[in-house]
């Protein structure tokens, strides 16, 4: 069921025969994750791409005074990972942890590069995947860098809705660059 | 001599014949720019992505005090755009302009869906070079989450040598968040 959610969004940024189809989840793995459970340390050796099917998972770090901060999230059809550790098979930067109960499609490295290998046609939809990723970070950026503080949250509840309404205040905060704090601050005000 | 530098580096990444390379470069076209000169105003239709062969360019917007904000250099060996518009063929977000005399490889979106459906292993360059300049775009959302002001300008300066060395410090002061005014201060402990 899962695989099947991956195949769709595939078949939704490439041409692909159903028997190619069929040929490539051999290379996934099927994983489920209770919520707040870690599918990644930092400071691991990052070798594992992972696709939401269900759920949603953060990538993550702690500042320098124990705060976690929320640098992505994932929800479904979106992928999660380390990318500069995972492309170089390198330590980790980041920890990646479900927000909640999550089910999850993994490909290690050694075989992400034998399904590229084996259907050059995958190259495509992974350039699609990673140039809608980057753009985005840059438009993210934008929005750092230009919104007030209470504007960045109504900026992203109006683009995000379904974030805002799954993910647990205090991922959206930091996701944000809010304290959780200062975030209530703001919702109060959103409801008088 | 600027297409050559584009072909090496697409060679740095993939394996492809000299008779593929020679027919890539026809899909090209050569531009100069003056230090300033604006390659793409935001608003205007961004159908243009762009290689740097020599000299610098800076992805920016304005905020709402009217600061100019620069989200993203390209020095040699780099590509820019505002890629989210680029893909949808939509309407820029930000400038594009020369931060120094530039030479510079364009391709137009459509040439750029026509180079990669007759040269299918093109997309796996595009791949890569996403992949990392997303992955670097998490990590600079990392560093702006977890270094004070004055830690990120050092942190910068250490791991991009080449980019202190050549941009106007207005603009790294811009990339990094920080004003001009504090920068200088930043500046003025480091030499003393």
């Amino acid at each position: 069921m899962d695989k099947l959610i991956l195949l769709k969004h595939i078949e939704s940024q490439i041409e692909v025969t159903d028997l190619v189809l069929s040929q490539i989840v051999s290379y996934f793995e099927n994983e489920t994750f209770g919520k707040k459970e870690i599918l990644l340390p930092e400071g691991s050796n990052c070798n594992k791409l992972f696709f939401v099917s269900k759920g949603c998972l953060h990538l993550y770090f702690y500042d320098s005074l124990g705060n976690k901060k929320t640098t992505q999230f994932a929800i479904e059809n979106w992928w999660l990972t380390d990318f500069l550790a995972f492309q170089k098979e390198g330590v980790s930067n980041f920890y990646i942890e479900a927000v909640e109960n999550s089910e999850v499609l993994s490909i290690s490295s050694m075989n992400l590069k034998q399904l590229l290998a084996d259907f050059p046609q995958m190259e495509k939809y992974f350039r699609v995947i990673y140039e809608i990723a980057y753009g985005s970070a840059l438009m993210r950026l934008k929005y750092i860098y230009s919104y007030s503080k209470e504007d960045i949250y109504f900026k992203f509840r109006d683009d995000f809705p379904d974030f805002i309404q799954r993910a647990p205040q205090y991922l959206i905060a930091s996701f944000l660059g809010l304290t959780p704090e200062y975030l209530s601050e703001i919702k109060k005000k959103e409801v008088s």
